[in-house]
């Protein structure tokens, strides 16, 4: 976790901000939005809004007086509470890649399984710059479907003691969710604080699938924290404008918002952007792009208006392999979501080929893009101490500080330190086999796991007979 | 060349820009700085300031007032007026990679030659991204020493018609460049505005050493623009404290700019930075650094402080190859030099493997580069057209935009295409050749240089007599 103390660079000025409000104002009063569940609809008709069908046509200063009720910052535990980590304000919390069909492991691109699943997790628990392995790291395609969800919650509660993303699959999955976060935080802890945050994703345009309201409507009644997310590529899910988006990004996540808050008031929630562009060209995803670079600031800018936590950003790029591509997308969309203070980042760590693999080496790899970030955002503290008069004063004109006291004193803790890239000299470089950055990630990875000594970890956790419990609930799992 | 209309990101507050002052002057006034050229230091003495041998010690008072007769901003002027740039406020000009001894063209890494030169020169007048060829593009091994640097600017004046870097390794080539420039510019045009920009590195820490200091008057004497940079590796040329760095920076830089503006007040020059850090567990120099980064974004506030144009930032990197680590790490060091506003950024393409290699490929990568950034880096129009309300209109709840009016009348335009970067699915991409950002950039470039008809450029060029009499200069020159 970061508490990013740097400024956050706001591009917009009032007058934009204005527009921008006109824009969804209009959109969800003249336009409306549908909701395919009935319960959700339901709700808006006891609060007075229009419901016809399926589409609900609102009052915006109703979903405002909605959202207001939402906390500006809440935490969400963690199984080891020193892991717990606070959603809003300053703080930036990371999480892993989501939703992968696909694995690439060095140069074997492969459906994920649930052994791939686990390993991600551990990697996660690994890395003290991911706050949470996130949920679906990566679809475990080898497990049924129907019990699938299961597993992958129990290998988020057992390889991890991290916060964790619930299943949003369906309302049952997500009543399954919170039955096994029960077992393991109680009823009680569980109902105070939440424990689980899930992803809540808009089917944009303007229109919520019965799935998701299912699951977000289980998670809001139970106090659970939801990530509500319009899903946005423009020229696809929304108009070929980052303002038109941005509007209906606003729309969308905040008419969402009302219903959590309508549902129970004061439960936490996170204004989700999931925002980037068609190729219009070639009709494909593209991430790691200028126009999403733009939108993520300004949807910095926008959730903070609305006093709300924001999710949003992460190591997103299109690239197929860990190449230049992938380090400079992942960059073009990292930089943004450190200047825009996002509160919760998903995707921070293995993504590639537009979310459809997730890699090993791009895991290792986007460790170090946030590790670099993390030393950036850092205050630099100018004063006697750092001004360091005596080493100028030791060294003078036309020396050099490599063998100096100050140096010397210091040289092991001054720099960031790297984990995959390289500084050797060509040749040195060379003799050690000339590997780029996705071979040295393939060796960082391996070794990383076998370091991960998971099991150990667990016996010494003070939730112990929890996940014995869970445990039997899988009698036949390693 | 891009007006950057986007706010400048600061990170320090008038606290620690005064114990920044407050540094800086303790080290020109106690500890002073030497200089190895006898004309500088008649200067320093007749201006009253504490020479003894080669070691001057500074009023900083004195030094402002020097630097305050520099202009804010300045134009340098092209060969072709179109594309004279002004250097200083929102403008940022963009230079090649510049410096390098060997280059590297796909798997080959070599000697660079004057061939290796002209092929750079020409890419970089190919690409409205770059607003000058540099100078140094590449080290011509295969030239004789006591004539290279005529090669050079003969073929920076005759290849490209943009602003180009001068000459800086001994007076009497500063000399020969301005002549050159005069056959070019005329004597009056070149009195008048400068057309020639040059780079004079501080001999770090505290010294400037005799061949810049002969070159950086010559320039002085002739209005020719300067870009003084202290040359920081922290841990080797300055300590290993951002903070003592900057201080050290401010000290050097503002001294070597009060030398220009005693030789000529008023004449154009620019503060110059070149920060980065050494790896203290190998000692290399170490590019595309968070300290590099956090240098750069202080540099930027630094240098308005003092109302100087500045130069930092570029394309930075210390891999070997263009693969992952070169992408993020020029990204990282892109970011901060758009986000400071920086007024001329050198080694904006092409620089690898800390600045040994000039690359062909990372060449193209970093015009990928530029062209994202540049389009991060407008402002943008929120207004009744860009919310595009008639777009949600039609397509309306659940639909998809790819097909809408909206979207048919703007989808050529509506986003930014790139050069380099492959949105392609996996299948396709692999039917193609499963080919990496490397190995694209190869093709691009040489689909490039093909495309780029210099010679037809010339013959339309209102300077061909000039450049007529710079091949008679030239007979055996093709």
């Amino acid at each position: 976790m970061l508490t990013n103390d740097l400024p956050r660079y706001e591009i917009l000025d009032e007058a934009a901000l204005g527009e921008l409000e006109r824009g969804w104002r209009r959109i969800v009063s003249e336009l409306g939005i549908e909701f395919l569940y009935e319960e959700a609809l339901d709700y808006f008709r006891k609060a007075g809004q229009d419901v016809d069908g399926q589409l609900v046509k609102f009052d915006p200063d109703w979903i405002l007086e909605q959202v207001a009720k939402a906390p500006a910052e809440f935490t969400l535990q963690a199984r080891n509470p020193e892991r717990s980590v606070p959603i809003g304000g300053k703080n930036m919390v990371f999480s892993a890649v989501y939703g992968c069909p696909f694995v690439r492991e060095g140069l074997e691109r492969r459906d994920a399984t649930y052994d791939d699943f686990q390993n991600l997790v551990r990697l996660s628990q690994s890395y003290p710059q991911l706050d949470s392995p996130g949920g679906t790291i990566c679809e475990p395609n080898d497990l049924p479907l129907d019990s699938r969800h299961l597993d992958m919650v129990y290998a988020l509660l057992t390889l991890s003691d991290k916060p964790f993303m619930g299943s949003v699959t369906s309302g049952p999955n997500a009543e399954d969710t919170i039955a096994m976060a029960e077992l393991v935080f109680g009823k009680e802890s569980l109902e105070a604080n939440p424990a689980i945050i899930s992803l809540i994703n808009v089917n944009s345009p303007l229109r919520y699938d019965d799935r998701m309201l299912a699951a977000l409507v289980e998670y809001a009644k139970r106090g659970q924290a939801t990530i509500v997310t319009p899903f946005l590529l423009m020229g696809a899910m929304s108009p070929v404008s980052v303002p038109a988006t941005l509007a209906q990004q606003v729309g969308e996540a905040l008419a969402g918002i009302a219903l959590v808050q309508t549902i129970r008031p004061g439960c936490p929630v996170v204004f989700g952007s999931f925002l980037s562009n068609t190729d219009m060209q070639s009709g494909s995803p593209s991430f790691g792009t200028p126009e999403s670079a733009v939108g993520l600031l300004c949807t910095g800018q926008i959730a903070r208006h609305y006093n709300l936590p924001f999710r949003g950003g992460g190591a997103l790029t299109s690239s197929q392999v860990v190449d230049a591509q992938a380090g400079y997308e992942s960059m073009m969309s990292l930089w943004p979501t450190f200047l825009a203070g996002t509160n919760f980042v998903m995707h921070s760590a293995g993504w590639l080929e537009s979310a459809l693999v997730s890699c090993y080496e791009k895991f290792v790899t986007d460790v170090e893009l946030l590790r670099m970030m993390y030393h950036v955002f850092q205050p630099l503290e100018i004063n006697e101490e750092t001004l360091a008069f005596s080493a100028h004063q030791e060294v003078g004109q036309g020396g050099h500080f490599l063998g100096a006291v100050h140096t010397l004193e210091r040289f092991r803790e001054c720099f960031y330190r790297p984990l995959v890239s390289s500084t050797e000299n060509y040749e040195r470089w060379n003799r050690n086999g000339g590997r780029d950055t996705a071979t040295r990630a393939n060796e960082v990875w391996k070794k990383t796991l076998e370091d991960e000594d998971t099991q150990q970890r667990l016996a010494d956790n003070p939730f112990r007979s929890a996940v014995m419990a869970l445990d039997r609930l899988h009698p036949d799992d390693p």
